[in-house]
């Protein structure tokens, strides 16, 4: 049943037809998709999103276009969304991301494989050291790396004795609804990639 | 030379030590870095880029802050950077990808994966043509599709007379440099990824 809600949502189609398709695909949405256009049912299939949450797009442009940030914050309510608060913190997300440069929303966010590889060059960094010695070194130099690259682990520019995600939790306080930075992305002029 | 060269940038080491990484490394420079940074001689790399043009990163806010886009368009020197009618151009751009929604910048940029995707969606939608109409019909669809999902190809929201390419190539007639389209991205608010 929820594969077929799923198809209707993405396509449109009539509830028959969906339930064929998925037949015919195994219950794989993606692939009822494919069959639906084929037979001529669907025209193309709509970019599948919904809205799951509410919150602001905001963007900052920083050193004369030389640097541009968009980030997504999102929070549990539309009224929320226009509270000032909530507006001058999605701003400052956005400045942050511009001057602090951060790789990554969260440490969740970095993919297992990079993280072992951090952990393999600073382990091979310490020599001579008793194991549970240097296993603390290398979990000191973790830390320090996603203070560096994870936006909610970073200090705040504009006040480096507090975190991004300290920030976040006073805001919570503040206006009493989840809050949060769900996506950003940072241009610099010229950059490869 | 070209390899020494690129990882004396990355990691602002010394000649010798980028010399012997990379004869270590069989001339792979990421692999270069790594081994300079297990040596401690690197701190951590820096993140890859140079300056490959003048231009400007430009944003667009939309719908109460529901929609935002982040374009990044270059040119050959600062001057033109500065000059009014690219700017205006960026931002038209920025506002294209806003309500135009593209997926890709040119045809060229498409994974060739989808493109052989789409093919045998609109070939498999023809039934009793002979192989010579079914080919022209299946290009003909191709077409329409790129001018959907490719900025470069659709009709300018302000003119749909003609296609953001012909903007392009105004612009670079009246400017008397080339304009290049780097890179774009678009924020729909609660949509999923």
């Amino acid at each position: 049943m929820d594969a077929i809600k799923k198809l209707r949502f993405k396509t449109s189609a009539g509830m028959m037809e969906c339930k064929e398709a998925l037949k015919e695909s195994g219950g794989n949405v993606d692939k009822a998709v494919e069959i639906l256009r084929k037979k001529g049912i669907v025209k193309a299939a709509k970019k599948a999103h919904r809205i799951a949450g509410q919150g602001l797009v905001e963007s900052y442009i920083h050193m004369g276009n030389r640097i541009g940030v968009l980030v997504e914050v999102n929070c549990e309510t539309d009224f929320v969304a226009r509270n000032h608060d909530f507006k001058v913190f999605v701003k400052e997300v956005a400045m942050q991301v511009a001057a602090a440069n951060p790789l990554y929303v969260a440490r969740e966010s970095i993919p297992a494989d990079s993280v072992k590889k951090e952990k393999e060059i600073f382990s091979s960094q310490i020599t001579g050291k008793p194991d549970n010695v240097a296993e603390k070194i290398v979990e000191g130099k973790l830390e320090k790396y996603f203070s560096e690259v994870c936006l909610l682990e970073q200090p705040f520019i504009k006040d480096p004795n507090i975190k991004i995600k300290d920030l976040i939790t006073q805001l919570i306080a503040k206006i009493g609804e989840n809050v949060v930075v769900k996506r950003f992305v940072r241009y610099e002029l010229g950059e490869e990639f």
